[in-house]
């Protein structure tokens, strides 16, 4: 069982550090993503051409792939920074993003795994489920609603790329196939600030960054985020005024709060 | 006379059916008018990808082609989704944003009215005037001020291309080329919000993917986001404040606001 | 000594004339961008396209060219809408993004400089130190801290290109290698919003468009964003409340709030 202090822990050596994060995002969620990196504490840099994907990669503290807008240009990128990334020991995060919508996300997201090595899988169930080859009621890049086990589905894909899973939902669920835990913070207003799961996927590499234990990471920068959620989210009375709020939670999480709040299980895998 | 009734059913169904929209978009507008499109009830996916763009048009509730930031890439993008929209019976809205700005745009929203059947064309008056070959004052991308009338040539552009006009302005106009109508709802901040015009297209998909009457979607869209920017307009004292508020209020609208505060009337072509 | 008259002469000439700003910047950056132009007065266009920048920088006020995500066809528009605004007599305003982050992008400014008279660089001190090739502790795009003087290499960089530079920091510095100001307005929270220093760009340009001096252009533009960030701050806890107001704050300065906040002295090159 990772402990609070364990975590709280993190979260400073996130703000202590201030992790550069190379991120290759889509449009949507590129200015959340940044925004919420340094909310973190972390350094973003959002850079995608092929003349210096592989020298910001290389001096990074991770590197964060997210497919939402593909192109053969930006695939080519996350290629070269991926490959940069897993020479120099940098972890690499990956956000499926719609992996179930298209066969072109689909294939794209499997030779990414096949040619990376890969830190943490960061998706929302549907797309999870896609990578497990389950049928699922995604509906574009929202998460729809499924009837498979989300657990079961995530260690598999766990086991066969080795690597963490982070289910992201009304709770989180993060397993590397061996252990697994359940975040249970969060509020319901997430699924309508679009790239919110994206900013979870940056917010996964931030953490990533300062600590090996990539298990231990996740879970740790899952509840840093569902709880920043939980507290913006009590506040608003809808998705504007969320998104700003978010970002302000997460700058002001403190130790105490995430003392008082953080509500996770472990969970028999 | 389309009743209040009636936009409100639609209100309800579009939050009920959450269409997935397909959204072709410029930079600057794509992350409010995805966030848009969620607080309205709707599923958007901005994809752009040659590889995917004609699967999702063709499973999608609704298209939306908007030419703010185009290039060779995302012209063809158009093309092959619009395309593929067509042959599956999914309706296309196009937004020619800045087309009287350059040649470039003009052809090419051209190119696009010529290939594709478009449902509703969303723009300002600059824009329209440029779609009649009126000359107009209109500035780059913002409306600009003329001297033309505004309702005979969305007239002219409605009918030559069989299509639904809605001009957005301090009064939105909306025609088919043979009944119109007019919605008074807004707010002046609308204008210091940029992409708050490519907000109201995708709202205009999204109403189109839930009745085939596109003349009837067109106004319950246009009432719908001018309600709530009316609303929003009226809690904040600048433009910082009232996009937030604006989500909020596409969030919050309901029967009762619909009924209160719609102010539409017909007129005569 | 620039006077508080003339600082808010500049204010109120960028509201009535709204000049056309032709910005080609990153996607992280541009949404905030075009609504920071739009909240100062100005009326900007994000055109990219290859086809049609040149066409457009000829009748812009001013041209903002930003480096934050370069890929080989930005850099084309970039070099083809600056020829165009230079032939047209438009000043152009270059923001070296990450300048000393990788070889690629200090090549790409470098360039620019040397094909492009440009009339004001905006960057923060590591940037600048790039272009002064000095040695910095700059992080990816963030700022970082160094050990140089920070005016000293700015006035090296000005006269070396015969231009305006502009530091952005906690003190910004604004010299043409002749007469150099200091502004002492500003906010902690600053650099915890992403884009923050490529919207000062886009004002630099804005400003620039209505003064051919553009060294008080400079200054002009420095003050408003600075005391519209410190009046924003104030009335923060964390940087998505800081966002939404500063934005709020462009838009509601006034002659009062300059008068009473203005903190600027000039300093001896």
């Amino acid at each position: 069982m990772i402990s609070t202090h364990r975590l709280i822990d993190l979260m400073r050596e996130v703000r202590e550090k201030k992790p550069l994060l190379h991120v290759i995002t889509n449009r949507v969620a590129i200015n959340d993503s940044a925004n919420g990196a340094l909310a973190v504490g972390a350094s973003p840099i959002m850079a995608e051409a092929h003349e210096e994907v592989e020298a910001i990669a290389a001096i990074s503290g991770a590197l964060e792939l997210n497919i939402g807008n593909l192109t053969p240009y930006s695939i080519q990128s996350m290629l070269l920074s991926g490959r940069a990334a897993n020479q120099a020991g940098v972890p690499v995060v990956l956000d499926p993003v719609g992996a179930g919508a298209t066969d072109f996300r689909l294939n794209t997201v499997q030779k990414l795994l096949s040619e990376l090595d890969i830190a943490i899988i960061r998706g929302n169930a549907g797309e999870i489920a896609a990578l497990a080859g389950e049928s699922w009621g995604a509906k574009g890049v929202d998460a729809g609603e499924g009837e498979g086990d989300v657990l079961a589905m995530a260690d598999r894909v766990a086991r066969q790329w080795h690597t963490v899973v982070a289910v992201s939902g009304a709770v989180d669920t993060i397993t590397d196939g061996r252990q697994a835990y359940r975040v249970k913070n969060g509020h319901p207003l997430f699924p309508f600030m679009t790239g919110s799961g994206c900013l979870n996927g940056v917010i996964q590499a931030a953490y990533a960054a300062v600590s090996q234990n990539y298990l231990e990471a996740s879970v740790a920068a899952s509840v840093n985020y569902a709880i920043a959620g939980q507290l913006a989210g009590e506040k608003c009375a809808g998705p504007g005024a969320f998104r700003q709020k978010l970002m302000d939670e997460l700058y002001l999480l403190d130790e105490e709060k995430v003392q008082r709040y953080a509500d996770i299980e472990e969970v028999t895998v």
